[in-house]
């Protein structure tokens, strides 16, 4: 039997956001609606923060309020604070997903927080989930580099995993922010928290802002890594670099995977119809690439001459 | 010390071909010599082939005898006949590249020959360059699936190379022509190929076409392939996947090792630079990502809010 393969579809979360313009509430609907259909495990279907400080996922209820459950899927919601969770909770969330930043400056600029200011209020958070059958997932933004601090110790890496293990989260996202990461240091750090935490599920988040998206998800498959973080076309994206790449694409990602001979149980044609509605929704053009060169196994007709014989 | 990587620059050749314009004579001498002085160790700078099949590269001739020779580059002319031997050889080429499809399909679609046919010719090409410096490779196109017959079975590659490396050929590259290649089936294929041949010089060539490029220069690379076929900004690409990307680039290939550690010889800045001149060259945006987000190393200023602290 081919190796099971999770993936987690952030784009109506980590693709949205970012995008300039704010998709009405009834197509971020019938996104969310139509990727579930396609075989995904996870998907991250909006975030419970601020209006204000992210005016696209504004609808964060009546998105939530308003899909078609699939019972295949569990609906994650990024949750940034207890206000945030108790909205998550009351919209029926499967999973809350927890951030913080492994570095200083990256916590303090994103979310106002040192990761040990933010560890403290995840336990807190944690607390409201206890009783549900919500699961606690833990993303750890700049884990792979900081934009504006650069390497981030995998000592410190560790020691946050250590700490979040210990307040009792279901699982832990290692997440590559703004695609500086490399395949040796995916590995590497991969491999180490999975030796020392093989009671947690451990997620890969990569973006391809260098182009190492998929080379990065290859490395962490083999250091054992089987659930990913991965977005719709490629969407999101990092501010600071404009033009470059954004998530890892979920069906570059895929077809990765299954023609590797994984089972990822996702039905690509599926997922690369979903695919294709982007450009209209968004209203840009978006980097996957399968869409637009058909799967590897996709055959052409032979040219004349050789047709003829 | 870290292990050395050995890129071909291929953009001259494999990217200027398929450019809709031609890029005029004095435009290319400056873009090879530009490369030269990048640290690459091989630039395919041209094809010596009929004006009439390649247009775009009808100067092979006047390239070769502009452009300022570095004394630490090779300088390799793709052949595909015996009259495009005899003119590299006259032109001073460090290398002939000769060519074949493993598919029959493929290879009478594009040089009108089956792999054998192809075998029988290069016998008498090797022999006109008998006697000189100037060193044979290989490369063997449709090596990892053909886009008009699919799947093309390992043993065929294997009896290939066997009988090149009966030729008496150097070196042999493996080519992912279209981009079907997955990165199991690329470690299966070297691993195969350089326990049976370790006296040749193995090259792999990827195309970043279903975005796998990078990825599967990295199994290439696990497996024991030093040597890359790259072009400058992903240029090149496939006629038959318009939209898709081309060739993987080379400057993002000599990002992903540096960064893991490895030493490419290449001036990576330098690379960026010349790199940056090629939309104004061949007239429209280029894949290339880390020539617009950076190299992963870059840092940016902390927002106002927290430098303030």
């Amino acid at each position: 039997m081919a190796q099971r393969i999770f993936i987690n579809e952030v784009a109506p979360r980590d693709g949205l956001q970012i995008e300039a313009r704010f998709v009405p509430t009834p197509d971020k609907i019938a996104l969310i609606d139509a990727l579930s259909r396609t075989g995904v495990a996870k998907i991250e279907a909006t975030s419970f923060t601020s209006p204000k400080a992210i005016p696209n996922l504004a609808d964060a209820g009546d998105v939530m309020a308003g899909i078609t459950r699939h019972e295949d899927v569990d609906y994650v919601a990024l949750v940034p604070n207890e206000r945030g969770a108790e909205r998550a909770l009351a919209a029926g969330v499967d999973e809350l997903n927890l951030v913080l930043s492994a570095s200083d400056s990256h916590g303090l600029a994103n979310l106002r927080m040192t990761p040990w200011q933010s560890l403290a209020r995840f336990e807190h958070m944690i607390a409201l989930a206890r009783g549900s059958n919500v699961s606690i997932n833990a993303s750890i933004s700049t884990t792979f580099g900081c934009p504006f601090e650069g390497d981030v110790p995998a000592s410190r890496i560790l020691e946050i995993v250590r700490a979040l293990a210990a307040l009792g989260v279901d699982g832990i996202t290692l997440c590559d922010t703004t695609g500086m990461a490399n395949p040796q240091q995916v590995s590497a750090l991969c491999k180490d928290v999975i030796k020392r935490h093989p009671e947690l599920l451990l997620t890969l988040h990569v973006h391809d802002t260098r182009g190492m998206g998929l080379a990065n998800a290859l490395a962490a498959w083999q250091a054992g890594i089987i659930r990913f973080d991965a977005a719709l076309g490629g969407l999101g994206g990092c501010p600071f670099a404009p033009g470059a790449s954004g998530n890892v694409c979920s069906e570059d990602l895929v077809h990765m995977f299954e023609t590797m001979g994984l089972d990822t149980g996702v039905d690509l044609d599926a997922l690369l119809a979903v695919a294709e509605t982007l450009p209209a929704l968004v209203g840009h053009e978006v980097p996957g690439q399968v869409v637009k060169a058909g799967r590897s196994s996709r055959r052409y007709p032979l040219p004349a001459h050789v047709a003829r014989g």
